[in-house]
């Protein structure tokens, strides 16, 4: 029973309710519809419970939840949308800036990096230079009639699947076809061309014949109009402008290596993939780090910070070999020359990043790309991929690029990436002759002429990160399989608390003001739940969206001293506070410096209301508040 | 004398002093042409004295130190360039995250504004109903040899500049070129080309004929590949994706109206002006608000908190007739009918934000739009206009859309926008038949069927914006007109305080270390200058880069209780504070809790050292530290 079938039924009796009503029938006629429309809910209800627990069920309730309440959906819809674009509505797109912001403190500020910001048009003599005219290219096919196009990576993987879960294989085809989709990454053009032979893939659907393997660019270009000589490229990656840039770039930072470029912004590539949602875009956010170091110098100056940190290690070996990932520490790892010192490093911050945005570690591991599967500019690369219902999902890319692209520009533009002396308007001779001599010193440390700077660049797909996010804190509540909840950490969750008056009563405004008031003057972000729906319908709706805190002002709230509930969303106990130490409280517990835990040894447990709209109006006319 | 001779000079000099050191001139030979060039510096610099003082030279001076300090720089620049491209570099992009932020915290944050991403790539259906595909464009002309494009209005003004520059004008013909002038944004297609006769106006360089007037589409446009049906566009403003998501929107708002929705994000415009710099861009970034409200309820709820505001208003009415701007209340203009009460909302709200960031409110006004010179999606317009060295820069425009968008995207897309009942997961049905009836009772307040919301779009660029803060804080040193500094306030400043140990000694370290440690900690953002300049240079660089702090370790820094100075940048006063009190008063700083006025009242002004570095060697020797 799909989901679909589920929403198609609830919409099914909504109308028929409405229409019966329409057509005036009779209580005794509601009644009975109704009775029977409830039984057939409930075996519905029954069936879906049955298969909750399947992940590709999971995942559907998940792109169910994140629809229902616009975290993103489809661009263009109303004109029938375009594929692989997605908007991000009010809370994807609240997350998304909390996990920007969060990258931005624990790299941007952290490693003091170099924040660089460039346009995504871009001209071809720089994809000329760095390779991707040429070789940024997906290995493809075209049914012979229709023209369609497509991976035939992923065309091979849907066959192998598909045999695979039929039981009647021999041990050795399966073997075979195992082996096969393991180093699916790893294959030639020619080799993968054999393999369609060999398996007899055709066109999917259609059935018709495919045409041989050949390569597609992955840039969208076009002319500038008016000017037709200028060739332009989308780009599909943020790094070449901090390579071309790299003379102003190092002059800015004193001349002294080694230093770090962030970049965060649009990239475009022409996907081909059949995968759906945010997890294969075509235009996406990239957060970039470019690590320029002295090829000398393959050692991290702050690496005895993280030198403890363990990662669980998928090496190219062991998928070669078909074994399992490894847990160790980057400090074993380097001593083992598994990973570099710098690429460890990195790879050591990526992992203590991920855990701050609410990963699940025990769904993280990081993967070597095999040799055929590296990107053309890059000697090795590492992915952080995580485990989502989606399978392994890549959304890191931590590559070495060596000092390839800066050579290829250098050569490429004949430009002089490295002057000592620029030009300066500064007036006063004397000064300038002081500051030439004070350039030459300060470049001595590294001699450019006979060696390039090296790169180590962490590449962040905020979308599939996004993702991951929803994905690992994605639950449901024990006593009750049908509620979900999404498990935000506070670093991301769109705001800290939720407050909620019991009714839309005129009685609550006041306290409402005053609260909301006192929460916008403190910082803490908030969202105000005042429809008409029940507390419970509203508790769950804040669980769904990922709201760590709920606020709610009953009639108690009333009496004075003014007190409110706060319920914390994860464990769904509720105290009663004073609305005097609330500001204090949510502080405390959105900088974590106080726990929920600690907050319930301190103030009693919420059990109900002592008061009722009824006995309020009698307090108060005895003037008890 | 331009910069560019300075600049080519000096550049000279250092080139002859480093070939007579090559040569292995004698010290009298260089003492010989070192006099001769110092005197030529000297000419030079009282050349250049006479003319700081134009606009013209000013725009150069800060130009030159937006560039020196790599502010921003030409896109691509070692491959020649893309022209009306810019990067911003490490600094720049400082200020623009700042800039943003400052931005999302008065709008996003004070309004309760719901954020919206969406991609820049847009299908063509979206911009054939929103009229962009007919209406987005210039005028322009095309030199009928060489085919080059030129916005013909632009061609008009600098024949106009031209004529009225010279004396020998009849009072008659000045009059008639000065009106044309001023309605020049108000002329049609025809009475352009009408003028483009009646002047004579050729092709700028070749003298060669010109086409008649024709429009131009400004937005670039190209054909997905693989794909050769789906025409798409980069969006040329950011709005659509908000009125065509608008059910969805309006449904996330709990179907209550007014609000408004955030967007801020790249847009494309195929611009043809001459201008140069980060003030018209082919590639920009908006900052966007849709304020959608009941267009019979044309009242703000919260304009009681702004109606004194007071803005330099500048109607059509008064451009028509060649008056001045004048200055009112918002209340002032809304009772003599010159703004709706939404509109006046949001232009005392934009004047507020110019305030907050550094424009200075005597060179801010509000134009209102010429009926011709209207967008075609707008029934009217206000832009916040900043007066700058290259005039008066359109910064924020504040169009009043109506219900054009919506209903032309309702028309086209055939999309029911409002459906009170929409599809949900909800597996109980009598919840289910219960929130139908809640959401009935919702929408009761407006009647979708009869009225359609209208807009007020306030958009905001950026990069304009960033140019205005730059020219409205570019200052000069009363003492000394050569030394330049950026007043920026602290809302967008780069970092809060550059830190200079006063040489590069190994004694500094630990205290270095120790405040850097200190400052990461509290959060307050900082630079570190420890090159080999001078103290005073590196204060110049500071000053130069508007960081509106410095916080000096000297050697009198060693003596316990450790202390060092603190230099503010306007006033260039100094005080020595103790160490252990730094990061409280950068803090009180930094947040106005404290002016430093306050501080100089508190702490010893800095008059000078009172060790030196011999001395301290003594000190440590007996102890003292």
């Amino acid at each position: 029973m799909s989901l679909l079938y589920i929403n198609l039924f609830t919409v099914f009796v909504a109308k028929y309710v409405k229409d019966l009503k329409a057509a005036n029938a009779s209580d005794e006629q509601l009644k009975l519809a109704f009775n029977d429309l409830q039984v057939a809910t409930q075996n519905l209800e029954r069936q879906r419970l049955l298969v909750v627990t399947s992940n590709e069920f999971r995942k559907y309730l998940l792109d169910d939840l994140l629809y229902k309440h616009y975290f993103f959906s489809n661009s263009f819809e109303i004109y029938g949308g375009l594929t692989r674009f997605y908007d991000f509505g009010p809370l994807g797109a609240e997350i998304e800036a909390n996990l920007i912001e969060c990258w931005k403190k624990h790299f941007i500020i952290e490693e003091k990096l170099l924040q660089l910001k460039s346009p995504s048009i871009t001209p071809e003599a720089v994809f000329r230079a760095s390779g991707h005219l040429k070789r940024f290219t997906d290995f493809c096919v075209k049914d012979t009639k229709t023209g369609k196009l497509f991976r035939v990576d992923h065309l091979i993987k849907d066959f192998l699947h598909n045999q695979l879960s039929s039981n009647d294989l021999s041990k050795e085809i399966k073997s075979e076809y195992l082996n096969v989709l393991y180093k699916l990454n790893n294959f030639s053009k020619d080799e993968l061309n054999e393999l369609r032979k060999k398996f007899d893939i055709k066109s999917p659907h259609t059935g018709n014949p495919l045409t041989d393997v050949f390569e597609m660019n992955l840039m969208f270009g076009f002319s500038m109009k008016h000017n037709s000589k200028a060739e332009v490229y989308l780009r599909p990656e943020l790094s070449q402008s901090a390579f071309i840039n790299f003379k102003k770039l190092f002059s800015f930072n004193k001349s002294k290596l080694p230093f770090g470029v962030a970049q965060i912004g649009s990239a475009y590539r022409n996907e081909l993939s059949s995968g759906t949602g945010i997890t294969r875009l075509r235009e996406f956010t990239l957060a970039e780090i470019q690590h320029f170091f002295d090829p000398n110098e393959y050692s991290h100056p702050k690496f005895k910070n993280v030198e403890e940190v363990k990662l669980n290690l998928y090496s190219a070996c062991n998928q070669m070999e078909n074994k399992d990932s490894v847990e160790m520490s980057v400090k074993e790892a380097v001593n083992k020359n598994i990973l570099s010192e710098n690429m460890a490093y990195f790879l050591a911050r990526i992992h203590l990043f991920m855990l701050k945005i609410g990963i699940d570690p025990r769904k993280l591991r990081f993967r070597q790309h095999m040799n055929r599967e590296l990107a053309h500019y890059a000697v090795s690369c590492w992915d952080a991929e995580c485990l989502t219902f989606r399978g392994w999902l890549e959304c890191v890319g931590c590559s070495d690029r060596s000092c390839n692209d800066i050579k290829n520009h250098l050569e490429a533009s004949k430009a002089e990436f490295i002057e000592c002396i620029s030009s300066t308007n500064s007036s006063n001779l004397k000064d300038f002759v002081d500051e030439c001599s004070e350039k030459d010193n300060e470049c001595e440390g590294f001699n450019f002429e006979k060696t390039l700077p090296c790169v180590i660049e962490p590449s962040f797909g905020i979308e599939r990160l996004l993702y991951s996010i929803f994905d690992h804190n994605f639950c449901f509540r024990k006593d009750d399989e049908r509620k979900a909840y999404l498990s935000l950490p506070l670093s991301v969750a769109p705001v800290i608390c939720c407050v909620l008056p019991l009714g839309s009563n005129y009685e609550f405004h006041p306290l409402l003001k005053q609260i909301s008031d006192k929460l916008h003057a403190a910082g803490i972000t908030y969202d105000i739940d005042d429809t008409r729906k029940s507390i419970g319908k509203r508790y769950v709706r804040s669980d769904e969206i990922g709201i760590p805190f709920a606020v709610t002002i009953d009639f108690d709230s009333l009496i004075e001293p003014h007190s409110v509930t706060l319920r914390e969303r994860d464990s769904i106990k509720q105290v009663r506070v004073p609305v005097n130490n609330l500001i204090e409280i949510l502080k405390n517990l959105s900088t974590e410096s106080i726990s929920f835990e600690q907050i319930e040894k301190l103030y009693p447990q919420f059990k109900g209301q002592v008061h009722s709209k009824e006995t309020i109006k009698t307090a108060v006319k005895t003037h008890l508040c």
